[in-house]
């Protein structure tokens, strides 16, 4: 006998929570496709030298390689003949690790028989090889959108992003969101304006200037300050400035760019200018797109991964559960496929990593974890003479959109009224001798803790009402 | 610069492909729930020991081994140490290959928090280590329903579950089809009577029957009697006589098995006895539930792993393409979780291989691989300055649920209806300056080919009846 059970680092979910989890996808999808993105899918595991294109130090280590029966038992061969190859050659295949990649490489491979700007939206699992530890998963879903220009990508769908990024979370309703947002060529120019021009070492001040909630700003002003940054005290002090801005509104964010324009003046490089410009124009479509400025504002600490992100960067928390961190991020980017082909395909995309995120909502209290069913109805069957009368009403359910289970065997009605409450089943359909004699059905729905009667043939559609007053009162 | 290219075996999409596929995953989905089944995920990978209980020869050689980086430096340092332990010890985790064996893990370790019957579905691709061939895939989805009994299952879920298959392939509009039923202990106790007892050799004689199409009735003739089998020459010719039987009519089902039994007599053994009427309530029950008798009939050929099931086992045709042969198939078992718990967990279940069916479909020319886009407004732009207005118009589209995507830079209009009529996109929305001044936006349908007005407040509104009447008429 062997003892059941899954691998670490793998989040699997009882029916219920997976039902709530589901529903967190469908709303997420039902979003990306509301604003026109197209579904892709692309194989769990990729060429180890497509894949790996990178000689990836981080994220190699991370890889899952996938090696059938066969080619283990080749590979082994070799290692026995001491020739050293089993460490010089990869496996064929490795599990990706991303969306991003393989996005890169579909990009390229299909790139004549897409239209641009390429709209996609993908969710799918990916895998790293973390090293196990509570709240990281080696197995989590991505859920990502990005738009692909050729040759050029008007700045315009950064705000598109944005607005959907809006429309998703309040979908899902886990409460107050507020979309980060900063752009890395205003941040560059105005790094570049305090001497600090190149981009590893705006990284390494970055770095610092993240310490400054653990170890204060004493430590940080000193630590830029001293030998190993070198940077003068006046420097300093405007970067810390510059990394606090939030803004507090619409208006307030247009004025925050405009004080960092006006600060560098004459000095304003073309690139603080441009990221100026991009912000701007970002911030005046988010507002067309009937984004309410409550979702949105400036914050100039964002940088994202400062290599592959070249303008606006995007993070969103939960208002009142900042701890929880980011909880959708992303921005736009140069080049999408440069390993893979000579055109050049900038985008901009965001990413939510929906499997830790529903780990953090229930560590947080934040979701139940636990959904109410997609079964809508339960028929109870109380004689076994009328199984085919259930069947029959179970029948006419779901023709009409019911989503019913039928009791095949019949037990004590209490017993099947815990059972549907347990299971979280709403409406529990009973149909006795006397009701079947009348042309009616008694309906107890568990939730309203109500029971009332109605005509056979009128079933579905009272509890297809009652499904969507519920549905709308609670604004979904 | 690296070629981007998918690994053999693999089906990847483009978009529009992509959204035909994904609404046949929908049809499926939504008949599942419909008749109460709850969904399960399980990780792409299991514990090696766990997945690969059975010393399994065919299987166990398709399994792919995963390996994150370190592990694969481990086994390589191991194997260079000459002691041969690389090849006797399997990697730590192996792909699914089904989802049968993760679901029997599944129930035996949250044995104690699911309710029985549990019905379950589970749509998620599986992998097997297959030969590289034409229209065979080592990466396919299948999408499963099981219901797992606690020590008993009535059989009357082996109706209900006939009952989903005909709710999934009637929705899913790919042609008449006919779901073939046969029952193992009938054809086990039919075969006992010609006094073939052994199991195994009953299967060595269905594989034999299984050659008439190709060889002929006299070459299998000849083989049965002959010194392989020495079965006797009635008993050879009932034996074809049996498993050429199809229905013709629900009556005639009932009919052909009372034929059986009374072929049988006072020789009729339990189990042939059993297997009758297990049938037999199968079939009233599969009526009950409002299957139409088009829709199935029997098939004593059909045995499926004769180790494996042991009542009940289906396949699904489609009435005018036998040659794809079945396209959902399953059965009735004794025990799901036997490797795994001492529980004993009686089932029936179903599998569709939606990816090679996919295939086999667009092969047939039977789908056309292509759908209408999910996109189904186009907000098109033909003068920047209108921007504002393009994306106020798209989110109130979006708002009253039309998918909708809006040009984001100013085309000429050509070009835009060029683009939304390739792309598969139904509706195209103009609002020129003309038409804004009077609250008014034009429409081009483009699949009536038609052009008409309407103010701009009922816009979605008029689309979205649209939209359903098109649904309605299609039948959807």
């Amino acid at each position: 006998m062997i003892r059941p059970r899954t691998p670490p680092g793998v989040m699997e979910l009882l029916p219920r929570e997976q039902i709530a989890f589901q529903r967190m996808l469908d709303v997420i999808r039902r979003n990306y496709e509301r604003f026109g993105f197209l579904p892709v899918e692309t194989p769990v595991f990729e060429l180890s030298d497509v894949l790996l294109t990178k000689s990836g130090g981080e994220t190699e280590r991370q890889v899952y390689f996938v090696q059938s029966t066969g080619a283990l038992a080749n590979a082994a061969a070799d290692g026995e003949k001491g020739d050293g190859g089993s460490t010089a050659t990869l496996p064929e295949l490795a599990l990706r690790f991303d969306l991003t990649v393989p996005l890169a490489r579909y990009v390229a491979e299909h790139e004549h028989e897409l239209s641009f700007p390429f709209r996609r939206y993908q969710m799918q699992r990916v895998y790293r090889g973390e090293r196990a530890q509570r709240g990281r998963f080696r197995e989590f879903y991505q859920c990502d959108i990005d738009v692909i220009g050729k040759d050029a990508l008007n700045i315009r769908y950064d705000a598109e992003v944005m607005a959907v990024i809006h429309a998703v979370f309040s979908e899902l309703g886990i409460g107050a969101f507020k979309v980060q947002l900063n752009n890395r060529k205003l941040m560059r120019g105005f790094f570049e304006a305090q001497g600090v021009t190149d981009p590893q070492k705006q990284a390494l001040v970055l770095r610092e200037v993240d310490k400054i909630d653990k170890r204060g700003a004493d430590y940080v002003r000193e630590t830029l300050a001293g030998p190993d940054f070198g940077l003068p005290v006046a420097a300093v002090e405007r970067i810390l400035a510059f990394v606090e801005v939030r803004s507090a509104s619409h208006e307030d964010a247009l004025d925050q760019i405009g004080q960092v324009l006006a600060q560098a003046g004459d000095q304003a490089s073309e690139t603080l200018r441009a990221g100026a410009g991009e912000l701007r124009e970002v911030l005046e479509l988010v507002k067309a797109l009937g984004v309410p400025e409550s979702a949105y504002c400036l914050n100039f600490s964002i940088a994202r991964g400062l290599d592959y992100y070249t303008g606006t960067v995007y993070e969103t928390q939960l208002v009142d559960h900042p701890g929880i961190g980011s909880i959708c991020s992303g921005g736009r980017y140069e080049d999408l496929a440069s390993h893979y082909t000579k055109s050049k395909l900038p985008g901009v995309g965001i990413s939510i990593g929906l499997t830790r995120l529903f780990w953090q909502l229930r560590e947080a209290g934040l979701v139940e974890g636990i959904a109410e069913s997609s079964v809508q109805a339960m028929v109870a069957l109380m004689d076994e003479a009328q199984l085919p009368e259930a069947l029959d009403i179970a029948r006419h359910l779901r023709a009409g959109g019911i989503n019913t289970e039928v009791q095949m065997e019949a037990r004590k009605v209490g017993k099947q009224f815990q059972y549907a409450s347990r299971a979280g089943i709403r409406f529990v359909v009973l149909a006795g001798d006397d009701e079947l004699a009348r042309g009616v059905v008694a309906v107890k729905d568990l939730v309203r803790e109500q029971q009332f009667e109605v005509a056979r043939s009128e079933l579905a559609g009272t509890l297809r009402v009652e499904l969507e007053q519920t549905r709308a009162l609670a604004g979904r």
